[in-house]
């Protein structure tokens, strides 16, 4: 799979944050995920298919959580709620629909957004899809993106199943 | 959404766990997902798209996680390695997969698994879709699955976006 994938990503989260929040992304540096990383207090997490299949996690620090759900809504949010929940899912899933709809060659669709919540929570990848991550930070906090992608055709020529795949 | 939608992924898990690891499952009542409820050591998530959209969620004790891992590899696995990851991740592939030859109608595809850890984790599901869970136990602990389904007929009608669909 081509590492430029990652891209799409990178550009709807820049472009989320800043048209539905008002609030400037900052990119650090991106990495493979080739061991166990920890996530941020909160991660939204959506599955993709179509001629690739892939997971997508957009993971918050608490802080970065709070306000981007009360700047949603107009009204100050302080504790971890169903808002912040609902908030944290709309987010990942804007993310991934402006991703999806660049990766057009890839026909993807989007599921449902999870919102997974537990101190030092991770979100670990098939051993042989190798995810891409990219840190960033803005005035709210630090949070991170993580995404994992291989096609359907390199599924089928390797003859893997699916939840083997390479990338 | 029909409520019954939950019956093909009971009936998937009872036969991925009889044939693939020879473990017969012990299914407790089910009931829907109304508030928070923490999840086993170890839980497969997967995404599903097509006519619904929706999450599965596949929890397991660490015990029962290392013992299918064990039956799956032919190879004693006492830590919660790559190899658990795997092993959950294809689990969680083959529950979905087989509900979804059971759901035609819905044409559903299903994305790569994600396995998450850490202590108390939990999966929340957007607040307007009511996710039902159903508990099992086996000889080797207690696992549970949990599935949010919406039908994007419903999503359309309602003018709502995917992320907070009713079910």
């Amino acid at each position: 799979m081509r590492a430029d994938y990652i891209n799409p990503f990178i550009s709807s989260l820049i472009n989320t944050f800043e048209t539905m929040l008002g609030c400037t992304l900052s990119r650090g540096q991106l990495y493979l995920k080739t061991g166990e990383t920890q996530l941020h207090d909160v991660s939204g997490i959506i599955g993709l298919s179509g001629q690739a299949q892939g997971i997508v996690v957009l993971s918050l620090d608490r802080n970065v959580a709070l306000r981007a759900t009360s700047t949603l809504l107009m009204c100050e949010t302080t504790e971890m709620s169903s808002d912040v929940v609902d908030a944290v899912g709309e987010l990942t899933n804007m993310v991934a629909g402006g991703a999806k709809a660049q990766l057009h060659e890839y026909e993807l669709s989007i599921s449902l957004p999870g919102v997974i919540k537990g101190e030092g929570h991770e979100v670990c990848f098939p051993s042989d899809v190798t995810p891409i991550c990219v840190p960033f930070t803005c005035e709210w906090g630090k949070l991170k993106i993580e995404v994992g992608l291989a096609e359907v055709r390199t599924l089928a020529s390797t003859n893997a199943t699916p939840a083997l795949a390479a990338v």
